[in-house]
């Protein structure tokens, strides 16, 4: 240990009683930690405190004998439980001053809302004297980054998830960059691997998870196993470098299973390969729901390429709108992979679409039959002279919400390896 | 602050790198949390510290001055980097003796998964001496219950979460129970409200944000405020009697804000209106993509109520699906309150169904005109004898996903309202 005399390195303190009471996830620390490391900045402790301001107080005593910087989350809005500013004035002995043109950028967002600015909002207007304000693009709570002693400094965000990303990303991340704390750079890459399970994956590239530089670090989600490779050099050109070969020897290994990187999405690549071909979607939903369309139109511009589709919960729906025959759902049920194909030619006749998507399945918890359990999914993907059908199991212990999650990734991963394939 | 002087509460403490590197979501420290709360046990701290002994003997130094009971979870494996037993053994000055009934009862687990005993899972049958063992019935780590110095007590559990709440379950809560220092019952409950800023809500009831028992507590996301209502009492029937005033009052002061309770959402909300009615809805969404649908479809049993829906993103399929007439279209374009009227019109219809919600409008990025900002969103909610159009602005400093859910939110709103009107 090097580093017990001297403040050093980051520290997170997420402020809410909500977390104590286990109301929410603290999602804001794991994000935090990630762009933390991300930076290559150490970062050796998390600490979670209520809306109380003399626990606060004491958690911020004992983070500045500790840290270097110090980043906080939540406590900035408009109520009287949300006192991390004016307890971490009042820690460090100093006053607070209004901030005037924060109170007009507060009352001109609250009137873009077609609300008035409430009197409890203007507390969001006081800082101590002599903080740098973090401004806050969508919300009514800015942040700070303070120097409240030598060699210590207190950088405060909201604890709205959206609201402190856009902040760290516009205002904190350049100041890191440029206040020198930050020495090497590291550049990190995900790489997002579907069908496939993460210890047969491990397994596959054993040799590179040992890797020292670049590392290599798993990650499962429902659906799809993530993985970060994070370079360190001494500028983002030579991790990028470093990057490269190794990306390469993943994409080989792992072949189709490798659907895209960084923020893409099973959506935004589908997206991506159907405008290239100038090729246009629609989708014929039944145990989804609406959920691979609304994970298509999530997407910037999917109007280019996504015309719509049909939520064909019910059979008359499916009979009616879809042209599904009759016969075919009595012969062979709702949940058939004769009524999958159906549902896609329908909807891609109807709707007048390259290609189409079909999902129909039991997604529970009731409704299962002797023959069809609970996670049963038939999916079937309809185009240009093909129609393939797909029965997934994904069982009966899951969830409603994950047997839907499971079946839209599905069902676009395999649009994804027809596309992939007419290349 | 009546607590400062001598050692008090619950603190929880999580020990392992991957936390700090942003790998996995802190769920232990919420669900241990939850625990806490439901057994009224006052939980000021939370701690993330990594896999290292150094650091690990300093958070235990620290929560020993202030804690009565510490939690930890993690660091209980047998890999060189699981060191919570050891640490916590040689930070109070105490050996590890080894049980040979816990190695005996390892390696019976082991050869049942049909593996031998490694050497390192040795390791795991050393614990302090004076240690309470709490057995872990599916994994090879126990936990301990042990009292290293007066009025201070540590409770180590594993960090795989399953395992952590069975022992926490069968062996903890027990011990806690006996212990004395359970005392009063707290009971909590979420009251949800929306289409009303946190700011105004806490300006009707900052009466009531100021109460002592029950406390009220607002949580502001996206298209709702939670407040969070917790009594204290000797049982529950009697804090559930405290609560029940304070619920009536905040029904009564924000009237048709409140929409749920705990765990419902507007979309269970109302389809429990809709089955109570046995009425049926469906849906036409344009700019939401499916949204709606699928929010309703995530409600186990929805099938009941919802028959589907159409997803119209082109306007050809506003116009032959929908039947919504091309003059109309051309007149006053796909994002008009006229174009949504005659989607919730011509959705009803088609799918033969009592209500219909219709959604239409510019989710952004791109798509904005000089008269049709980013975030106009037009609303249509068809019923027997009415069909109701809302025109929303959310602002176009809003991201497309949520531009998508407050639409979604919206709708099912006004849906709501008039199912109300109407009881």
């Amino acid at each position: 240990m090097t580093h017990n005399s001297t403040n050093y390195g980051v520290e997170i303190l997420c402020i809410g009683t909500e977390l104590l009471l286990g109301n929410i996830l603290n999602s804001n620390a794991k994000w935090l930690a990630i762009q933390l490391a991300s930076l290559g900045l150490p970062h050796y402790r998390q600490t979670v405190v209520g809306d109380n301001s003399y626990r606060l107080e004491k958690a911020l005593l004992e983070s500045s004998e500790r840290s270097q910087i110090l980043v906080t989350t939540g406590g900035l809005g408009p109520t009287p439980d949300d006192l991390t500013t004016e307890t971490i004035a009042s820690t460090f002995n100093t006053s607070l001053e209004e901030r005037s043109e924060i109170l007009d950028a507060i009352e001109e967002k609250m009137s873009l809302n077609g609300s008035l600015t409430a009197q409890s909002n203007k507390k969001q207007a006081y800082f101590p004297i002599g903080a740098k304000i973090i401004p806050n693009p969508t919300g009514t709570a800015p942040g700070m980054i303070w120097v409240p002693k030598p060699n210590f400094t207190i950088i405060t965000l909201p604890g709205v998830p959206s609201e402190m990303k856009q902040m760290w990303t516009e205002t904190v991340l350049p100041w890191l960059n440029k206040c020198g704390i930050v020495k090497d750079t590291y550049v990190s890459k995900i790489m997002r691997f579907t069908n496939i399970p993460e210890s047969s994956l491990s397994d596959q590239i054993k040799d590179l998870l040992s890797n020292n530089n670049p590392t290599v670090a798993p990650y499962a989600e429902l659906g799809e196993v993530k993985l970060r490779l994070t370079a360190k050099a001494k500028d983002s050109k030579q991790a990028n470098k470093l990057l490269r070969p190794i990306e390469e020897a993943l994409k080989q290994r792992l072949g189709d299973h490798y659907y895209g990187s960084d923020d893409e999405n099973m959506a935004s690549v589908i997206l991506n390969l159907l405008q290239k071909k100038e090729q246009t979607l629609s989708v014929a939903e039944s145990c989804t729901g609406g959920g691979a369309g609304a994970l298509i139109s999530s997407i910037p511009g999917a109007s280019k390429v996504f015309k719509g589709g049909v939520i064909a919960y019910s059979n008359t729906i499916k009979e009616k709108i879809l042209g599904v025959p009759s016969d075919i759902l009595n012969s062979y049920g709702a949940v058939s992979s004769q009524v999958a194909k159906a549902m896609a030619e329908g909807v891609r006749e109807q709707l007048n679409t390259d290609w189409a998507i079909a999902i129909t399945g039991l997604a529970g918890p009731e409704g299962k039959t002797k023959d069809k359990p609970i996670g049963l999914v038939h999916i079937a993907v309809a185009g240009p002279g093909v129609c393939k059908t797909i029965t997934e199991k994904f069982g009966s212990h899951r969830e409603r919400v994950s047997i839907q999650k499971l079946s839209i990734v599905r069902s676009l991963d395999n649009l994804r390896q027809l596309l992939i394939a007419r290349v």
